[in-house]
């Protein structure tokens, strides 16, 4: 699998990545990522190592591309391997839809378009990083969320790409033994209900990444992990706090779902 | 602009964000995005989204799709929006290659499929924060990469971009005054010239970001900022250290040129 792009080629991963999940036994791959593939000269390079896959596996390379300049896409083209090009068919209808031509921008694109939209984003990282873990109780009313689960469960994740993609600022506070024995919402958060969400996890997983860090402790046995998992779903169900399990969840999807549940906006433009 | 898709959209948002990118001037135009469109009555409910906007504004919404289900993709086909449906065209070139059907796993996809993968990203993550701003000088013989800059010139952002995206282990370093005045690099840093990389920005946007955090300060003065600007980048260029420039730059580009400089490899599956 090539991915190949005149910019970054992240998007040419995602689009592979999604492509290829929609198959259920995915062949054996090795991946190869060449960004700003923007002359002809880095064009033919490419040319020359998809050939070249293709002779050493006697299989089919398959090309992900997005190259705006017609040259090095052409190029492309004239390689051995399968090329799924994304400009090719969306860039003709867009510009028919729009009446206007795309313009080769080899150097601007993914350079920071939207100053303010992308300000907004540094920002909401800082603010998360200020209010990890409980670090900083002030300013919550300037949270977008507060993410709540016990400790070791996945908050900073979450919150760092809620923060990162999606521009929201996104605090997290850890629930504590002490918070769970009185069955109340800690109280620096429980003024902002409608900004809460709950993070829980399968108590054996839980187990294990505490062993990690505290080995042989009460902190990280199973009992103890299924107590607290028991007790803080408890809680977050007599509040009506909603909850997602970061088990089998990654973080693109508990972002995602957080920001669908509290109707939040995403701030994606870079 | 719609982003519409059985998941998390966040392939339709990179799609469309990527293309509309092709265009020197875009139109105006408002985004929503849906995601989890995986019951035919969420179908539906996207076309009446698509034909009020229709119907509002008096243009043709465009709707950038990653529906796997043929049944809801051909739902949105019948809406009033110019469709560019990224699985329509390439699912079908994939399941020729491949020699095997697409399956629709409604609930399966962007969830994590290569646990070992995913572990590895978060990892990257806890990594990264442990070791930003110079927090923690031990174990940079495990760092993938060291990123070096003086204060407030955008290291924090950039290292969590490498480690949540790319499961690169990126740690931080703070260049002071105090190494500046050494001309040498910092004593911790040292034995690692091959992993450093380094951050510059314009002194006049130092100098207001500075402003922001202690304002009226030297610290944050025009004087100050182009000193060390100045500085840092002769101690880069003495020590023979890529460097780049944050002003113009996201983290996207920032990321993906010091992996390419770097050598690194991107582990980007979810």
């Amino acid at each position: 699998m090539f991915y190949v792009s005149d910019r970054t080629a992240i998007t040419s991963e995602t689009i592979g990545h999604s492509l290829l999940a929609q198959f259920e036994t995915a062949p054996d791959y090795r991946e190869v990522t060449i960004p700003y593939v923007d002359t002809p000269e880095k064009g033919a390079e490419v040319v020359t190592q998809v050939n070249a896959a293709a002779e050493a596996d006697g299989e089919m390379p398959f090309v992900f591309s997005t190259l705006a300049d017609p040259v090095t896409r052409n190029q492309i083209h004239e390689s051995r391997g399968l090329i799924l090009d994304l400009f090719e068919g969306f860039l003709g209808q867009l510009e028919q839809a729009l009446g206007a031509k795309a313009v080769v921008k080899r150097t601007r694109s993914h350079r920071i378009s939207n100053l303010s939209s992308y300000e907004a984003r540094i920002a909401a990282i800082d603010y998360s990083l200020q209010h990890d873990d409980g670090a900083r109780i002030k300013d919550y009313d300037k949270a977008d969320i507060i993410m709540l689960g016990v400790s070791r469960v996945g908050k900073t994740p979450s919150c760092l790409y809620l923060a990162m993609h999606f521009g929201i600022r996104a605090a997290n506070y850890p629930i504590t033994e002490e918070d769970l024995s009185t069955s109340q919402l800690p109280v620096p958060v429980a003024p902002f209900r409608d900004r809460l969400h709950g993070l829980t996890i399968d108590p054996k997983r839980l187990a294990s990444i505490r062993e990690e860090r505290r080995r042989g402790s009460r902190y990280a046995s199973i009992e103890q992990c299924r107590s607290e998992v028991r007790q803080v779903e408890a809680l977050f169900k007599s509040f009506n706090i909603p909850f997602i399990n970061t088990t089998i969840t990654s973080v693109e999807e508990i972002s995602t779902r957080v920001v669908q549940t509290r109707g939040l906006d995403r701030h994606t433009t870079v």
